[in-house]
């Protein structure tokens, strides 16, 4: 079969994966034969050892999108009296806000604007306003705008108040250094089509043992359950549903990848290597990024979108697109914005070739004013 | 990259799928991308065909297995106040009631051994004796022991009291005729990786307009509403949360050569005939099925295992699988059985290869006494 040429994907999952790692998926899998579940407990075992979780948590795969996971680890490790303290400074916090509100547990959300970051002192004080709040659900890199929250000092604060946190770190797993014996957490949740370089289609939690332990019961859901995912995956080596048999050997081969370019400093550094680039040739064709530079993740960059009557977003990426490269739109409530994402597996001409796509896609639109601010 | 020779799943999901289906999936994907988009709506457009759902249901895919899908359609039909009847001949009729549980919606279960037909009869008498019984949720193959439970017959009694029907058709989906125009009900749950021949990964929804239109709040799960799925694409064309990209287009892929193959009656008939096949050469084996052939769903064989004091599953297992042939454990409480499936992609050759192997196998583990039965 001849494929069409394939545009590079500069958006934050689904991303651009390796031919190897989608060729893992010309095979079928039994899903109760053991070569299968040994593909499984590699995929577990390694992202445990990512995280250096390997002597103090457990990774339970749950089936579904990022999403999924997320709604599964607050289902099963909240329980029904519990208080979820969610600091929001964008749409995926106020996502988890949404699934607390659905499950029915009580939560509240400590706001913040779109472009700042959260801050452990005022996590600090929350807490010791309100001795009700059991959990505090984090988001790690909110891709909504590109933001990096800092995840060690809220742990801290969080472990000081005797409290329970739940990290939702699908943009961030892999690439950021997460670990898990300097960094307090209960639950870390990540996907398999995001910085690990796999297809979309699972997701997995990092949990405490201790915690994971004492969750029976407290699942309003079977089928996003964790620890009942857990205990049957612990007796039987199998999942308990039908598992995306494809996907887990897909992201078994991107682990793999993963681990001889060399883990998270190497992933890590190449996207930073990544975001620099984009943000010194957008800046060139007069592009100002949404974020101060120090907050901003080396995941997705949110750029202003042009100041210029001849600009939309859709004639923008079809023409970006016809280059090459997919964009992804913006996500924030108030300004014209888009998105460029710098993580997936393409090479170091990937970035500026997207720049020139874009420098291109400008000229044929005839937008020649990018930014007010730049050429004023 | 040259792959092992890849061994026959006779595993009721996941399956043996086409070389062609697989391919579909060397390909990333944006999830935004209107090409993708395309993807989406052709495979519910086609899979309500395959229904004739056309004019009357909507096509709502669900990322997840299929127990996610059956969650979701329990969680988004029935309202908080409602009350399923569950006829209950087997494991698939079990973990409803045990959805029902989980979501904390009011159930009571009409049980038949696992080798007998749900009757429309006990039907009718259960919901003319209780008017607060709102729903219906029917297993249409009961997969845990291969029954085909009487559909129509037991559509036309839950609308003649004006209930709602949910049908888990999972293992039955396009291979055995459902059809919306005859037969009433509310909502049809299935699955890519069974009959459609797709890879697993993703679960869909048919649902009557009508009644998906009055069920918004109903669901107590974000991830798992299918109302807010429907509405969410119906405004955007896209998923709401990451689709599984990879698993979408090789069902794509599947429908169309399903479609190629002749639909419904050229699918059913295939694997009718691995059925028959099946059965006759399992039989000059000695071995017996577990259930009367009137009741048999051509989908998957339960055997009875051969009563030798030297049989054991897994070795039997074990030398077929060396043998190119992956078989299923038997699923049933009381009895010492192993399953067989007739479905998948592979040629005639595969049921008389797979009968040859188990032969075999039984050879060299020196059983002789098949079926005690059978040799009386
Ligand atoms: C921080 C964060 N949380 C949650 C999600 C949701 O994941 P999914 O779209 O796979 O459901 C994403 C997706 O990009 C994300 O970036
Ligand atoms: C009738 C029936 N219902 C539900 C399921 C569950 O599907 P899954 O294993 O994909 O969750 C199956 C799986 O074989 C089935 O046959």
């Amino acid at each position: 079969m001849t494929l069409p040429s394939q545009p590079i994907l500069l958006t934050p999952g689904p991303l651009t994966t390796s031919e190897r790692t989608r060729q893992a998926m010309l095979r079928d899998w039994g899903s109760w034969d053991g070569d299968f579940n040994q593909i499984t407990a590699r995929v577990r075992q390694q992202t445990l050892r990512i995280a250096h979780g390997e002597d103090s948590h457990e990774c339970v795969p749950m089936q579904g999108s990022g999403t999924f996971s997320v709604e599964a680890a607050i289902g099963t490790l909240v329980p029904r009296n519990g208080h979820v303290l969610v600091p929001n400074n964008g749409a995926y916090c106020q996502r988890i806000a949404k699934i607390c509100r659905a499950l029915g547990r009580r939560h509240q959300t400590l706001d913040y604007p779109e472009d700042a970051q959260v801050k452990a002192a005022d996590v600090d004080r929350a807490l010791a306003a309100d001795a009700t709040i059991t959990h505090v659900a984090l988001v790690h890199c909110e891709t909504g705008a590109g933001v990096l929250n800092p995840l060690h000092e809220i742990a801290l604060v969080v472990a000081k108040h005797g409290r329970s946190l739940i990290i939702d770190a699908m943009s961030s797993f892999g690439a950021i250094d997460i670990d898990a014996r300097q960094t307090p957490f209960d639950a870390v949740v990540a996907a398999s089509g995001k910085c690990l370089e796999g297809v979309p289609g699972m997701g997995f939690v990092i949990i405490r043992r201790s915690v994971l332990e004492q969750c029976e019961g407290n699942s309003p859901s079977l089928a996003l359950d964790l620890y009942d995912q857990w205990a049957y995956m612990n007796r039987t080596t199998q999942w308990r549903f039908t598992p995306p048999t494809h996907v887990v050997a897909a992201l078994d081969q991107a682990i793999a990848q993963y681990v001889e370019e060399g883990g998270q400093e190497a992933r890590g550094g190449r996207y930073a290597s990544n975001c620099r680039a984009l943000i010194e040739g957008m800046a060139a064709l007069g592009f100002r990024t949404f974020l101060d530079p120090a907050i901003q993740a080396p995941i997705i960059v949110t750029f202003h979108a042009p100041d210029d009557p001849r600009y939309d977003f859709k004639t923008f990426y079809t023409e970006v697109k016809k280059r090459g490269y997919i964009l992804y739109p913006g996500k924030l409530t108030q300004l014209e914005t888009f998105r460029v994402g710098c993580i997936g597996h393409f090479g170091e001409s990937g970035i500026p070739g997207a720049v020139a796509a874009i420098a291109d896609a400008l000229k044929v639109m005839g937008i020649t004013q990018v930014s007010a601010k730049a050429l004023a």
